[in-house]
């Protein structure tokens, strides 16, 4: 009897996790059950639980993909040389997030923001979740630290607000960016880069 | 026989809204039963029954105060005149929405934060939240498109970036500042202010 190929275990794995997190996406992690995921990936109960012992380790299957996409987006936007300016760092950021490279898919943007909001918000019941969170965070952090940095060894940027807490703002802003694709069911990427070009032209005050 | 007070009734259900607003805290909306809830306040379900039909009306009934508050925060600050800076504006917005203006609670703060991140997952399952929640970003909109259209009139901010596109930046940063304070656990209100201060310092390239 020949052997499954890793490729097809792999590819197994991933249309399970495909189907569960459109579920997921259209209903949120507790009002869909097993049997929901079982339907939408068209496999029996026996395949599906070689994979994954139950729903719990689908969604933290799910949760640690995510995270990881949007911190690989960070990086790969943290890593050009020279480093782009804020408004284009975000932007890179957020297209890459939303899968929006091209070409745009309003739907699939949504449901991967809708994802982010559940992970989020499971992450508050899951140390397992919230550990892995905490972990992508600080990544992201310093990631983005070398971009502050280089902006405030150019002279471009005033350096007596430590590094992190740009990066920290950046982040957040890339976050309720995310918020706002799924709570108000639009994205406009453009509108946000659009935005910090104008707070980056600020005149300080003080 | 004496009638229930106004103020009585008021009371009781503002209890009830508080005890559940912890125990959602503590264990997300799905996970806390009803029963958890009256343990929590301390009433007998005929007590509870008569403010609530049940779990999903106390739910409405918290989001809607969550996101009221958070819209009456951005309304005040907005109302400054003349208008703080951006930087000062968001550190105001994010006291006021974590209820941290004087003394600090950290616990608070969180427990408010998870609250907010809880709200957001459900917008996407509950229809009537979504609504609620769409309007109050318009009217948020509104308060800071008049701050924005200030600074542009005063030659403090370019104004070739419409003021929506700006405002809509400026609430991002404080829903991803939220999301930071739930999700890590800490709300340096501070660095954000410092972080969008120096990229107010930034000088543009393009």
């Amino acid at each position: 009897m020949a052997r499954v190929s890793q490729e097809h275990l792999d590819a197994r794995r991933a249309q399970i996790l495909d189907g569960a997190a459109r579920c997921f996406a259209r209903n949120g992690f507790h009002a869909t059950s097993m049997q929901d995921v079982l339907q939408e990936v068209g496999l029996s109960a026996g395949a599906v639980y070689r994979y994954f012992r139950g729903k719990d380790e689908i969604i933290v299957a799910i949760a640690t993909e995510v995270v990881r996409s949007v911190s690989e987006g960070y990086a790969e936007a943290a890593a050009l040389n020279p480093a782009p300016s804020p408004d284009e760092l975000i932007g890179m950021v957020m297209r890459s997030v939303l899968g929006l490279q091209s070409p745009p898919n309003d739907t699939g943007a949504r449901h991967h923001a809708h994802l982010v909001i559940q992970v989020w918000a499971e992450t508050l019941r899951n140390r397992e979740l919230a550990d892995i969170l905490r972990e992508t965070f600080a990544e992201m952090r310093v990631h983005w630290v070398k971009v502050v940095e280089a902006y405030q060894k150019q002279g471009l940027m005033r350096d007596d607000v430590p590094a992190e807490h740009v990066a920290r703002t950046m982040i957040a802003l890339a976050q309720g960016f995310v918020a706002q694709a799924a709570l108000l069911g639009e994205a406009p990427i453009e509108e946000i880069e659009g935005g910090l070009r104008a707070l980056m032209s600020m005149h300080a005050t003080g």
